[in-house]
């Protein structure tokens, strides 16, 4: 197919130069035309029309990755493939995604089967935490390295282990979610039924309950400023401890503390090389990821210890769409495992 | 060189057919003639000479291997390979052991290279406890599923997760390792420095010191005749408790809560099949498996827990020859990603 390589701006292009992520959420299917490289050439949002059948969701994203291989002036044989990411519990080897939150009507839809005939090129799906695992592994904290653990804390707690270049997935696909492990067997109760599990210890609300505990005690705080009629956020509490605020400081030592147990028994039963902290509440930066690394110092097995680097993501939003586009570098190249 | 097949007892026999496993402990080297389908044709054992320089010990191996493969009447050239398990931390790709607990003046040994050369047949490595999983994989307790994590329970606590196949290593060869995983952070001190480790909590003189605590208290308990002048163990614990001693059975609850949480956490994040207990300690049977299912079944996450069987390890003592000659079969042949 030497012959079809399309010409453009004066340069042969390979047929493989781009793949295509999408980021299929409740609100919008987005996709991004990517290179090899992880640079994004280009990107189109269409609704993803949560409530109509899924052919007509399926369609918006054959439609949005038609506009990014137009806006480019490719073909679409010049695209190696699309990838997709999306919550939910499917089979990634057939493309058929079983159940997914965000689309409560779907069973046993084709994905991958469809928008890939849809667009004469392969497609292939992944749940959208690993995918975002995927991107950090390729483009962002992960890179270049071939054992990462890594967590995303927000309204949940999520996450995914690379071990040795493979992204790992399991019977059912839940390797990696570390949100119901247990922390503290004393802990409080999760939504799960468990008692102190990393969600019900670490996550938003439990960053709320934490302030709104201290506050109610009686304590002085920036935040009672910061929020007058209540509803303390993680958000808050950060903006409160860039202040010096102590009860806001504290509820991140707390918090702290627990996620840097759960941080050192991954680092020590995975081995990981880098450890990637992402997700909205990580955007305490420093404030939570003093306390994880002064309890990982002391609480894993030095020699696990000295092989691990602690760092943030790198990706933000984008984490989702470049974790597709890695996926398809892995179906087609095997890249995670040849890095 | 099918010219070359050795004809015995009037059959020919493929030259692959077997392979041995050596388990190098402190004491001895024992090594077994393994066919391939995990029957023991022929063993021997030679001192494995502690003291001696390194090349002694590999002397002994070699020495022992040629005794199963005379003893069994075939060339050295019929056994596929040797594979060989011992503590300690080593490279398995070069072969060479870099420290083990048993062999203290030992460093960069080229255990593969020279036991190979010795003997004209390929040699490979493997740290013993990970030898063990890999032999319960093949041969023994998880034999059939892709997805295992086996734990051992004795002095100390090791462990080893298999994930499609493949028994997960790790950069520092240390994946699995969960004796210094916290279990509750406001646990007893660890020796590692640590709190609330598995270790500190559930292994061998957890369980001797607990059952002491309720003796102490001046509980009345079958124990006091059993160990009348102190040294409680936890086989005379196992003993008490069959008999229905209230303290011994305590005990056991007591451990089986704390491991149960442990368990539960592996299951919600490794996604076994089959979760495989091992290791002096777990003789105890059902007396600890089942507070271990119990604790499993409330605090693990129903779908996880519902894929995944929590069993007793079956090979013993010969868990290490068996897994020995797994990793062979795996390195000839990928055996275990083929399962």
């Amino acid at each position: 197919m030497q012959e079809e390589y399309p010409v453009r701006n004066g340069e042969a292009r390979d047929p493989a130069q781009f793949v295509i992520g999408v980021d299929l959420g409740g609100t919008n299917a987005r996709a991004a035309l990517i290179t090899r490289e992880g640079h994004i050439a280009r990107q189109a949002r269409r609704p993803s029309l949560q409530d109509q059948p899924p052919d007509a969701t399926l369609g918006q994203i054959v439609e949005a990755c038609r506009e990014v291989i137009a806006a480019e002036g490719i073909a679409a044989g010049q695209v190696g493939g699309v990838g997709i990411g999306l919550p939910g519990i499917m089979d990634i080897h057939t493309g058929v995604c079983f159940w997914s939150p965000n689309f409560a009507q779907w069973q046993n839809v084709p994905i991958g089967p469809t928008v890939g005939a849809g667009l004469g090129i392969p497609a292939f799906i992944l749940n959208d935490a690993k995918c975002a695992a995927l991107g950090e592994l390729v483009y962002g904290a992960g890179k270049g390295v071939r054992n990462m653990v890594m967590i995303t804390l927000g309204t949940g707690i999520g996450g995914a282990f690379v071990v040795d270049g493979k992204l790992l997935i399991g019977p059912n696909g839940s390797i990696g979610e570390v949100g119901h492990q247990t922390l503290d067997p004393n802990g409080p109760r999760c939504g799960c039924g468990n008692f102190g599990c990393w969600e019900a210890m670490c996550a938003r609300d439990a960053i709320i309950d934490l302030a709104d505990r201290k506050l109610q005690a009686g304590r002085p705080s920036l935040l009672r400023e910061l929020a007058p009629r209540g509803g303390v956020t993680p958000e808050l509490v950060s903006r409160a401890a860039a202040e010096n605020d102590a009860v806001a400081l504290e509820v991140f030592n707390e918090i702290g503390f627990l996620l840097g147990v759960g941080v050192a028994g991954l680092i020590n039963i995975l081995n990981p090389e880098r450890f990637v902290i992402g997700g909205g509440i990580s955007q305490a930066g420093e404030l939570l990821f003093g306390p994880i690394r002064r309890t990982v110092d002391r609480r894993a097995v030095p020699m696990q210890r000295k092989t691990a680097e602690i760092v943030p993501a790198l990706l933000g939003d984008n984490a989702g769409v470049m974790g597709a586009a890695a996926l398809v570098l892995d179906r087609l190249d095997g890249i995670t495992s040849a890095l």
